[in-house]
């Protein structure tokens, strides 16, 4: 998750709201990201949308059956839909996101076997938000 | 959703799953894309998700407040909440997808201004799909 952060603290840095995700296999880290959406002007750049289209390229294989991603937010609903087609073995994030994370529809909108693991470094993760959000004001 | 057919045949010719999907911005094609989820190797490569980030490239905005997308198959969780963010004024969809549809959930899943019209060309569109599936057999 410190690596999510680092990854995070990139997007607060390029004024995009401060969201990164790290997919580790084994101890390998094999795909990172951070939200892009105004750089990239995309609505579908998300932090973790990059990390599994980067770790799907690194490992060779569409399913990352085998993996972990740290995220530093809960994902949304187009992140998690992403994340149950790549039946992901584990979403670990850390702040949660209760208007607009995938939570408001449960763990129905992932795949079945898909382990979740919430709050880790919760208040890191947190801090770059409310630190962006109030920056904006 | 003669273009977004056309898109699907060419899914279809590379062995993909026939999804197309065309962007329209009053009576401009946008933004057009057919599933690459193989070519790629990237469970994020739908249809949708190309012609969204074609559209906003070609529109110079991330919002698609006034354009509609045809799509020759019911949107998948993760696309539903890629159109939720582009905040797209329509959905014209041909086949439901009962399986893997965003419509298990319903319409919350998507804008609340986002219009849905659904069955256009569908027995066009299904037909690519049980086509599709019946050749892997």
């Amino acid at each position: 998750m410190r690596l999510a952060i680092i990854e995070a603290q990139k997007a607060f840095d390029s004024d995009e709201v401060p969201v990164g995700a790290v997919i580790v296999a084994g101890d390998r880290v094999v795909g990172r990201g951070h939200n892009l959406v105004e750089t990239l002007t995309d609505v579908t750049a998300h932090a973790e949308m990059q990390a599994i289209t980067a770790a799907a390229s690194a490992l060779g294989g569409k399913y990352l059956q085998d993996c972990t991603i740290y995220v530093t937010v809960e994902p949304c609903v187009m992140c998690a839909g992403a994340l149950a087609w790549s039946q992901i073995s584990r979403i670990v994030y850390g702040a949660s996101d209760p208007k607009r994370g995938y939570n408001r529809f449960g763990k129905v909108l992932l795949h079945p076997r898909t382990e979740v693991v919430s709050g880790v470094l919760e208040s890191e993760c947190e801090k770059l938000m409310t630190d962006f959000f109030a920056k904006l004001r």
